[in-house]
């Protein structure tokens, strides 16, 4: 089926073209400019072109591609905005791309129920200009304007999880096209259920290799009726965090709570004009009443304060607000605007909040003795940080050492009962850790795919592949 | 390897008992009282008893027990306090039951990180208990004094989900035996992950059909430092329930929002002595600081008002408020002693908010064409709600009725994008739904269940079976 370096054989994807292309028209690509755009992500992650890309318009097109490439034995690969930092959609084995970016309608909107049903290609940013008139949202925010189904697929979350909870918890119901071309919906509209196995939150997170997301529905939330938000420096990483865990323990429904260590301040300072004391700094807000998030912004100032942080300057004005979530989803750009010749490679870990302020401390000092340069930020409230490691893509030696770091990092985080990837997901480069993180689980995990996907035609090579 | 009747040859269990009762000694039991009473649940669901009852301590002794189940293709059964409403412990095939009740020991609790690890037979009260000293909870409260385990397997509820989310929600992590006796993490400490199926919320519901719970992780919670709570009468069923769903909308985080029909409050002041107006009521409860508590009960006031309802009487004094819990808690015995001699059966729907006053009025048509009492009590901020049908056991025409009327009420939960258990779970009795509800998923989940049960010996005749 498959030729020495693992690719499906010419013949086979030809045949699968032609009998696409018969319904599909034009909406189905085989030229290099496009196949190339489809492999590879905005990272160091070598990518393999996909050999054709499909360009869909509704979940029958999904179903009915499904069923060609089934019966050939070719690849399918769902892409959405291509904002994946994992490889997610190369196509190692070649095979058909499919890109769901043109199924972007907002299919439904339940404003009782608080809930809305999208199709896959829908960005997050879209969703909530749809929604605006509506005083609802969809929270979470991963900083890129990601797709919902992708997403959906790779469990995305961001900076206010600690609050909203991930895709995890804020997908109601997917629709999905199965191998055999069966399409599935995971659930239905009830905000809870206990009939039988959770088919949603199998699919959730699974990047394409059970399945294809072809529509998501979604929890939404009323706009609050005031938000505050605002920084607080202090004077090292440890107090830093242990102002976190004191306020996720006291219960504060913080919206959102960051921690940006004093290389990315800086950065942010250069970037986006900040004026910032450059040393660990939190960024907060908190959603609710007006007289709620003046209490909860008070009361997170006396707890800094015991912590030998702050002080806290907080403020309810949207524009001051603005400007600091812009300069935090800058980050990324802060970080290469210092360092513009170089690649990027951005690491995931989360572990347990009590084990934070160890693993970023040990993290700094791995950094500091590979000479490597990374900024770190983090969604801490969760546990989960990035360190943005700048390389020289043309200088092996100094891509070897950010390697090896990222890999001491996943591992560590790993022996400190976290996770080698808190929300970007597997993909290819975070397979090599899985059997570190899920030991017999890992087992489990072969024998969902082989039950699902006998064929290895969803996504192969991706999470649970050998 | 079964007879007619679809019982396990009775050569395979004796043997399957020999080689557990080498390790277990004593701890194995074939008394007929004793297997009884681990076939037959509190309803009127026809129960089977096991061939044997195995009381176990470890996770070890698990594994043990399935990795010869499994050899000698008989059955197990996991049974943790035989709280269980839909059968989920009778033993159609007959084989082993495993009583988890021994596996009784808080084994970490982590305070800065707001979680801990339990065998999955301790119960809740026994872990909130534990806690007492810690200044943190565990919120989820199902009524009944169930396992955790159970409550994992069931994916489990009840009064504060609307605040505080399910079991599925709430399960950081299981300790799992699968068929062929590995012992399986579903997931480590971190409180999000990317990395992969997730296994756990695939356990989380499913029953004991794919593996046998021996261990949770569970999320905890600081205690409010106030809690205000109160009851609110309204008109009608209508005027409640848009009450309710102004309340989720506005964004309150109230903490406990449940419906009682005027029936429901009758059965209540007579048990209870309530002295409440006989009239859908609400029962309230909001968690916070004390001036956040004092708003949204002010708030939820005024809602209730515009709709017709009120006067919200409400208390932050703990005795007020317990009182009118465990009166909450009581109402199954409540409805129970106004029919002393008759039998309960609970049905379980739960639809989204917008439909649920449309459903409550329906189902009181039903019930009232159908000449049936059943009292209603409903998690109204999640969409669910129970109506406890009495039932003369003796007679069957009776029976028929209440059955005819029960799955009435599934069919019209599904048809208005419910679902036939909010919480209680499939089990034995909802498993005639699930093609209704699921369409081509339950294919997907029979599929899982071959994959990772390939001798179906894991709780068979449960959730996807024929």
């Amino acid at each position: 089926m498959m030729d020495a370096a693992g690719h499906v054989a010419p013949d086979k994807v030809a045949r699968a073209v032609d009998e696409i292309a018969a319904f599909l028209g034009e909406r189905i690509s085989r030229s290099a400019a496009v196949c190339e755009q489809h492999g590879k992500d905005l990272t160091w992650n070598p990518g393999d072109p996909p050999d054709a890309v499909a360009f869909v318009q509704s979940t029958e097109e999904v179903s009915r591609i499904v069923r060609i490439c089934a019966a050939h034995g070719v690849p399918v690969i769902p892409y959405g905005t291509g904002t994946s930092l994992e490889g997610h959609f190369s196509a190692p084995h070649g095979g058909i791309s499919v890109d769901l970016s043109q199924m972007n309608r907002v299919l439904e909107v339940h404003e009782q129920d608080l809930d809305c049903r999208v199709e896959a290609g829908v960005t997050r940013k879209q969703l909530n200009e749809y929604l605006r008139d509506t005083g609802l949202f969809f929270p979470i925010d991963p900083g890129a304007d990601a797709s919902l189904g992708g997403m959906a697929a790779t469990r995305a979350s961001g900076t206010n999880a600690v609050r909203y909870g991930t895709m995890r918890e804020n997908v109601l119901n997917l629709t999905a096209v199965m191998v055999d071309g069966e399409i599935v919906h995971t659930a239905r509209r009830a905000r809870k259920s206990s009939a039988g196995y959770d088919l949603t939150r199998l699919l959730v997170g699974s990047e394409g290799t059970l399945g294809i997301i072809t529509e998501v529905s979604l929890r939404l939330y009323g706009i609050p009726e005031s938000i505050s938000g605002g920084v607080c420096p202090f004077p090292d990483i440890e107090s830093a965090c242990n102002a976190v865990i004191m306020t996720i323990q006291m219960g504060i429904p913080v919206a959102r709570i960051e921690l940006l260590d004093e290389v990315q301040v800086r950065a942010c300072n250069a970037y986006s004009d900040l004026g910032l004391k450059e040393t660990p700094t939190l960024f907060l807000e908190f959603h609710g009443t007006e007289a709620g998030t003046h209490e909860q912004s008070e009361t997170f100032g006396e707890i800094a304060q015991e912590f030998g942080g702050g002080p806290f300057d907080w403020t309810t004005k949207p524009e001051d607000r603005t400007k600091l979530w812009q300069a935090r989803h800058d980050a990324f750009w802060a970080g290469k605007s210092l360092m513009p010749a170089k690649e990027v490679f951005s690491t995931d870990v989360c572990v347990p909040i009590s084990r934070l302020a160890e693993c970023v401390v040990e993290t700094k000092r791995d950094l500091a003795e590979s000479g490597l340069f990374g900024p770190i930020v983090g969604h801490v409230g969760d546990g989960n940080f990035h360190v943005l490691l700048f390389c020289d893509p043309s200088d092996a030696e100094e891509k070897g050492r950010a390697k090896a770091f990222s890999e001491r990092l996943a591992m560590r985080a790993i022996a400190m009962d976290g996770t080698c990837t808190g929300e970007h997901g597997v993909g290819v480069g975070k397979k090599p850790f899985l059997e570190a993180e899920h030991g017999p689980g890992l087992q489990v995990m072969r024998a969902i795919k082989a039950a699902l996907d006998p064929g290895n035609i969803m996504n192969p090579g991706k999470i649970v592949a050998v």
